[in-house]
């Protein structure tokens, strides 16, 4: 590797070309929706690299409700630990301010201290309160955040605060993406036009510790609070807890739902006629956010989707998927396009379930049932699976044969360029 | 990968050459001590390719005692179902089998009576009980185990059956292994001579599915059955157990440990004051075996040793260190030989300990102190860190500070190899 440093750095370069995300392109900017009551600004603060837009604000209405779900890692990251201090305080929240280039995570009491810094500058731009502020990082971890860049790039972010800046958002908080992520749509309700767009970043976790999911998800409508972690609830577990690039969880992972609170419709709470239209909107926009960022996974040449079913609980479905969409040994069969069923029966019969009957068991590569009674299926044909494994979407079904639950996985294949990306000089 | 697949194939033949097992050579026949009792011998059976020995059978004294442990995985192959009820039937274990190039796993009903009529077929050359033989297979799964050709070559293992084949036996039973593993000494317990031989296969799971890890102790001691039961789930634990290649397991993982009863001594059981110096004995040669086996990893340039103390129990430290030993961030760190502390950190915080105080931790790397109260060791220098990671066998040690207990998982990088290897076609 030392000494062939040189030579992948310089191929690293190319990989913006050479290596294309799964079925995705950078969004439209004339298709993403401005949404009432969200004002975007973003600058080019030079917090590691220059010529970048590396900041982003994000300023809203007053009426604004807005939730919040973040990883679960212990070692999660200063803005991590300050951001559910602000939800908790229940002041309500006017802006988030997200950068790019540098985590602040591992960074003890100092990073807590320089992420609530960079709240403090921005709530005294804005004439809010501290506590009303949301901070967000992704980058390097264990550096110190380089809080003067932060704060002096704040001015130009409120400076070009508008409503239509989404293209431009998505932008700002990329990494080691391939692609902006963003998307948009319109519902109605009761009479009324709701909008929703949302944008994320994240490509697997990353090229040089460039690590974390973020997710970001507004909408006009008048949500109770309730009601917008409720179904903040539901959508991460259909979009953003259903996706693994690499397994490793980031320090940083967050994900917001904010509702603006001005399309002028009756306040929707959990009894609300209209609630599970609302949440299923946002579920939909989520997850297409999420299934983007498996597409842009490091390397990615494939996009699987892992349904487990005929699980006795949405848990254990998910331990199965999860196995599966985990196993190297299974990613990089799929990046060879081999019908290796035994590596993927492997991964189930590792999953962790201690009663599972394999002889129960049904495994099909989208419409062909590979497996079955313990064994190769009597019908199944290796012509079969092989064509299946040379397409760039792949459905891996697994029936568990032990009850009606279900759970989704999305994943990507292992390639070369995994390692080369990862194995990559921090630079 | 599809239109590079003919050079890969090519590159393939070359890996013996130039993927070296990190500080590991196969072993001087000379030094492998005959275990009294204990008699190997080998055939080349054409189980799946032609002009390598693919067959062993050991053949034990009658006054032998056999234990066994096997794959925690629920889609164990049909050889595993078998050694487990021959194990449990209690008539006394005098032979056992071993194939490669077919792992006999994911064949249902078939799969078992072929399991079966292997034994039959060995207990009629050997004029014992179908229930004395053990079972063992290596290699592809989901295919038919090639019963006539595993039958045939039989009787040629019988004819050259000795005791001082070991050497022979650990090339018999190597699948991808670059090397042959095998280990021996001496200990006196007692006024008696006891010599204990072992050897093992697997290299990570595996270059086309010859997945599988082997391992098979001897000694020629008398030990009472439960004293040498005690000391395999001892020694498993310091040994099989801590190994990761890519942290998939497999469906035919098994132990066995065998003590002749030829050594002449008092049976030891576990009340004997020799018990533990001969548990730690054998122990040792299980641990020699594993780490073999991790030296050996598929593409694997480095060796490294995942020490994590100061947990509040054993499971939780394991937890830790197979989080850290199976992050791809952290293997392909390692790789690069870049000292990218935040990818260990969050592995640790991802692991599972859900009230980890992450300020009370410490991690090193070799005798460096890296980082403490959440973050960045003050003393840390990059250059430090460097220096270590550019050595070939690496300790990463982590302190939970939360307790008194530990736990060792070893475990080696992930290389271009490793996806190369694995991205193979069958072939």
């Amino acid at each position: 590797m030392r000494e062939y440093g040189k030579i992948y750095r310089y191929l690293d370069c190319l990989r913006k070309f050479i290596n294309m995300p799964v079925n995705l392109t950078a969004p439209d900017p004339a298709s993403l929706l401005p949404v009432k009551g969200v004002e975007l600004g973003f600058a080019e603060a030079n917090i590691r690299k220059t010529n970048r837009k590396d900041l982003l604000v994000m300023r809203l209405a007053p009426e604004s409700r807005v939730a919040g779900v973040f990883t679960q890692n212990r070692f999660c990251a200063a803005p991590v630990l300050v951001c559910k201090d602000h939800l908790a305080a229940g002041k309500g929240i006017r802006a988030l301010v997200v950068n790019t280039g540098n985590a602040n995570a591992g960074t003890g009491e100092e990073g807590l201290m320089r992420a609530r810094r960079t709240c403090e500058a921005l709530a005294g731009l804005l004439n809010i309160a501290d506590h009303q502020v949301l901070p967000f990082s992704t980058g390097v971890i264990m550096e110190p955040l380089p809080i003067d860049r932060v704060v002096a790039g704040l001015p130009s972010c409120v400076d070009n605060l508008r409503e239509d800046n989404w293209a431009h958002a998505a932008e700002a908080i990329m990494t080691t993406d391939i692609v902006a992520k963003a998307a948009s749509r319109k519902i109605q309700l009761g009479g009324k036009t709701i909008t929703i767009t949302g944008i994320a970043k994240g490509s697997g976790m990353i090229h040089p510790n460039m690590a974390t999911m973020l997710g970001y998800v507004a909408t006009d409508a008048v949500v109770a609070q309730p009601a917008l972690e409720a179904m903040i609830r539901h959508a991460v577990n259909r979009s953003f807890n259903c996706i693994t690039v690499d397994g490793d969880t980031s320090t940083n992972d967050s994900l917001i739902f904010i509702a603006s609170g001005q399309a002028g419709n009756a306040e929707i709470t959990e009894q609300s006629a209209d609630y599970v239209a609302l949440r299923d909107a946002l579920t939909e926009i989520a997850a297409v956010l999420a299934q983007a960022i498996v597409r842009d996974g490091e390397g990615a040449t494939k996009f699987m989707t892992i349904e487990v079913e005929g699980g006795k609980d949405e848990a254990e479905c998910r331990k199965v998927g999860y196995a599966i969409a985990r196993s190297p040994l299974v990613k990089t069969a799929f990046f060879a396009s081999d019908p290796n069923l035994g590596r993927i029966l492997a991964a189930v019969g590792y999953a962790g379930i201690d009663d599972l009957d394999v002889s129960l068991m049904q495994l099909y590569l989208d419409d062909v049932l590979v497996a079955e009674n313990g064994g190769r299926a009597s019908s199944y044909q290796e012509a079969d699976g092989q064509r299946v494994m040379k397409q760039a979407e792949i459905t891996v079904r697994v029936h568990l044969g032990r009850g009606v639950a279900e759970a989704t996985v999305w994943t990507c294949d292992f390639s070369y360029d995994y390692v080369k990306i990862n194995a990559d000089y921090r630079s």
